[in-house]
């Protein structure tokens, strides 16, 4: 079926003008051009994916969505033309994302069903396969940092609660009061969410045991995917979770295989999405695997697996995505999915929406 | 390289007399044969893998683990025989192994460093691909249990701590006092490898981090995966983790895609190993993604990770699998692995050492 894409190219070369330029594309969902293969570095993040419309959004919050996903995808670029790995960029950027109070992770995580933030990140390199990943810290500033350092300087990969919080003290990582999280927009979102779950019942039989408003609010993660000069991948993913979650749930985002893979051997994945779904059909390896054992482009394994595989099991999100050629893929299957990418001669993309 | 592998069989219907029968196999570690294709319905388990040698084990005690081994798969195999679903089976062998001392999960499980116990678990089904884990619960008797709860009774596939232990209670789940996991071998355990870590280092190159002590007390998760007269795959695993673990560390067995996976077009598998490796190379699901995507049998599969994957990254340990069409594979690169299998035929093997 064809569908109308509609997304933002940004120049760095020609000008600061954004215009918004309309193509059809055969693939359904498929936003991004893969790149030259030629290109030997690129990074790609995306900030969330999920039931983003044009028409629920003003200017000015979408300028500043914009001007946000502008600064994350330079800052990482810069690391890598600057010859830094892949591991580096893919840390400035998410950071940069972390410290927005616009998404779900960081400064801007979503509210627990008890009112508290509790924050999931991972990361993993292609060269080693070396990954680090922590779940269900609340006073981690930027939870991406202490999944390197779990990477880094432990014998571990997976570090969850206090005990990550403890080996982050030991560290040296920066903690903050879990009041540094309080936004007054993701409060309300649970406010309203918890009045839902009294009132309203969802009607989409897919989702039949979730209520409308949790099911538009268990995105929002972020995560990037980079390959840099030295021909090394890493990703990495980043997370408040899902609002109004409850006993201490862990989504797919610091699952590493499910959130976030990267191998040299293939590409480097991050995903956004209905966790449990992701969980379950193992998305970010399945799309490596997918490449590896059945030849699969990047592009064609994203696809198989976030058009086909995940709404098979009843779930949506999408990825991002790069390969060991510096291919980008941004894939989704929701409305929209905040996302922007550049390649080594500086081209930069950014996008919001799928139509 | 050949080696010799030393196996003890049962047979229920000749005999009960325990013979240990010698024989070469071109595959190093290769202990368990393919089962027939023909069988309808199988079950095989694991109770861990490690520094499991002839030589340091007591009759009594080998004793006491093939009991325990042959209860366990027994009590699976009556299930299935009666047309109960795999899921029933894997929880009715693993809660046997759970409940015993000898193994590290449930009653067994071993101390973190704070002398604490921390119990991981997860399952799947692979008829809808259905999954629930738990990690870090204290007070839950029968984790197995709580991980299937998950997959059945919440809208999420993975809790962790006091919320997972919340939902545990709003469900019914039997709670102890965590004095219930007091055993007088396991804390001695931990007090001998805190001892060795001030005084004795390792000198195995591959894991010069890792004292001595501590190398040998990363393993002993128990698992199983069954199939079932209706054509359904299941695979489930639960752990106390790794001795004086800190942190909160997560390991594979509460990780889909790592520790447990199943899927009813290929296989389910249960793993048990250095958990940090077995994350990084998300041994499960790699598992099945061979089969599907590259056209390999279980054991080709199997063999490719454990022996190849798996000591290419440093790391080391085993896994119990069976295929849709109920071939079992158990399948390790350590000294030995605690494991049985039962199939259509009520034949039984079990065994511990490789040689």
């Amino acid at each position: 079926m064809k569908k109308i894409s509609i997304f933002l190219c940004i120049s760095l070369f020609f000008s600061a003008c954004e215009q918004i330029n309309e193509q059809k594309s055969n693939e359904e969902n498929s936003i991004f051009e893969e790149k030259s293969a030629k290109n030997n570095f690129g990074i790609i993040l995306h900030g969330g994916a999920g039931t983003i419309l044009k028409e629920n959004m003003s200017d000015s919050l979408e300028a500043a969505y914009y001007e946000v996903l502008e600064s994350a995808i330079k800052t990482g670029h810069q690391v890598l033309e600057k010859g830094g790995t892949s591991l580096e960029a893919i840390s400035e950027t998410i950071k940069i994302m972390e410290d927005s109070p616009l998404f779900n992770a960081g400064k801007g995580a979503v509210f627990t069903h008890d009112e508290t933030n509790e924050l999931d990140a991972s990361v993993m390199v292609g060269n080693t396969q070396d990954a680090g990943a922590i779940s269900g810290v609340t006073r981690i500033k930027n939870p991406i940092d202490l999944a390197i350092k779990v990477m880094t300087d432990s014998p571990h990969v997976m570090l969850s609660g206090e005990g990550a919080e403890q080996f982050a003290s030991e560290k040296g990582i920066e903690l903050v009061d879990p009041s540094y999280f309080f936004t007054e927009n993701r409060f309300k979102s649970l406010q309203r969410i918890k009045d839902s779950e009294k009132t309203e019942l969802d009607h989409d039989g897919k989702t039949s045991s979730i209520k409308s408003e949790i099911k538009d609010s268990k995105f929002g993660t972020v995560g990037a995917a980079a390959l840099d000069k030295h021909g090394n991948l890493a990703a990495g993913t980043s997370t408040g979770g899902m609002t109004n979650k409850k006993w201490n749930r862990i989504g797919d985002a610091p699952i590493i295989g499910a959130g976030t893979y990267a191998n040299n051997a293939t590409c480097a994945v991050s995903s956004t999405g209905w966790g449990e779904f992701f969980i379950r059909a193992v998305v970010a390896h399945d799309i490596s695997a997918l490449m590896e054992y059945k030849g699969l482009t990047l592009k064609e394994a994203a696809e198989e697996v976030i058009q086909k595989k995940v709404p098979s099991l009843g779930g949506d999100g999408g990825i991002v995505a790069i390969d060991k050629e510096g291919n980008m893929v941004a894939e989704f299957n929701t409305a929209g999915m905040y996302r922007a990418s550049m390649n080594a001669q500086g081209e930069i993309t950014i996008g919001i929406y799928k139509e």
